[in-house]
């Protein structure tokens, strides 16, 4: 499983304090936290406080100054990633695009230049499609472009979109469909990634909702979630539920194991 | 979801202590305590205690003076179920049968003279196989003769055979996998039922392996379990797949349903 620590975003307070103050040390310390909990890639996300490349290139610098896990560059913007992606000291993974022709293009032109990975979320530029027909063929535009660029499915992520429980409820399943429909797009595989915390907006019971939906969407395909890494139950569901696929051996240790 | 209580069995030290000493207190205990906890049937297990039927009538009786929950008489002995069944204030639950036709036939006169319903295990008397084609064989077999029968398909419980992840951990996606087939046997489909703790037979982590196993098999189709319903984690997490699988409406308050 490739986890994404969600932790570095201006769309939390002390995040979007910091940046406006340039203060490194919250941005330090969840760096420090979330690699230490198992974060795979760390999510820098600059929000509305800022359209500065250079923002976001300070917010990259602090994170790279205290680990070495790699960053997931948390924009739709070119002006943003083409300068940030220079900071990169590791092949990024940038989040993200739509199938939309004049986002994509560009975006998989970036991953190209710099051996970066990419998730591709499966909408285009009109919104979220409602049909699991329609984000199928998101997908696999996403896909048939990325491969006629020549670049390695193991650095694709397609992103089925995750909607809250609470208000659209039977697209929980329809997630879980798209992400086996997903997988077999290509062999091998791409990976399949969401950002998972809304499934549980507004819910009640947040985290026993996204720690049993993970498990399902394991079930269904998916080998890569933008999360709270430091929700120690969350990650011991998806490597539980890794085991049950076998797709991870089983040890007594197993939950230790990073 | 159908939760079937699993603590009244002879395999349990206090159950058996109880029934050497005919002391109903155990018994009762924890059929009070399982039907608050959720239980729609309380499972019955005299075990290798004794082989007589008045033993299991005794059990029985004990149950049905402090609670209204019905009955799973859980035995393979067809000289225990003939008398136990009539002692049943309520339409029980017979578990189990195996596909074997000397079994089978008289599990089902049995449950159509009472109006019981009636667990099927996808195995023949040879054991469990291994082949998920041979575990679709054995429940289309029993799936058949049930209809053939005149039976009501709700009362039909198809149970694909958990195995312990620990030492057959392959098994674990196969079950997932057969419990998608069952599903397409008949319209309306027949429920799937399962002995749930099994998958974490000796190993570590035993809650963490069962609740995580049960939502990923909700979402593939499971419908009712024999479980520890005292495991408030377990039957959260069940009944947070059921949302998630838009087979319950959603409410902020939805873990306190009953």
């Amino acid at each position: 499983m490739i986890f994404i620590g969600e932790r570095i975003n201006t769309g939390f307070k002390d995040i979007k304090q910091a940046v406006m103050d340039k203060n490194p040390a919250p941005l330090q310390d969840w760096a420090k936290q979330q690699t230490a909990a198992g974060a795979n890639y760390l999510d820098v996300n600059l929000g509305a406080v800022s359209g500065k490349p250079e923002d976001m290139i300070w917010m990259i610098e602090q994170v790279q100054a205290v680990t070495e896990t790699p960053i997931s560059i948390d924009t739709n913007k070119l002006v943003i990633l083409r300068e940030a992606i220079k900071a990169c000291k590791k092949p990024p993974l940038l989040n993200s695009t739509t199938c939309a022709k004049e986002k994509l293009d560009p975006f998989i032109e970036i991953s190209s230049q710099y051996g970066a990975s990419m998730i591709g979320l499966a909408m285009d530029e009109s919104g979220s499609p409602k049909e699991i027909g329609r984000r199928v063929e998101c997908a696999g535009l996403i896909a048939a472009a990325w491969m006629e660029a020549g670049l390695p499915m193991e650095h694709l992520y397609l992103d089925p979109i995750v909607m809250p429980l609470k208000f659209m409820q039977d697209q929980a399943k329809d997630f879980l469909e798209a992400v086996r429909q997903f997988k077999m797009l290509s062999d091998p595989a791409p990976h399949i990634s969401c950002g998972l915390s809304n499934i549980s907006s507004k819910a009640t019971e947040k985290k026993l909702i996204n720690r049993t939906f993970i498990a399902m969407a394991v079930a269904a395909g998916l080998d890569a979630a933008i999360v709270d890494v430091m929700d120690t139950d969350l990650l011991a569901a998806a490597k539980t539920a890794e085991l049950l696929m076998n797709l991870e051996i089983y040890a007594d240790s197993y939950l230790q194991k990073k």
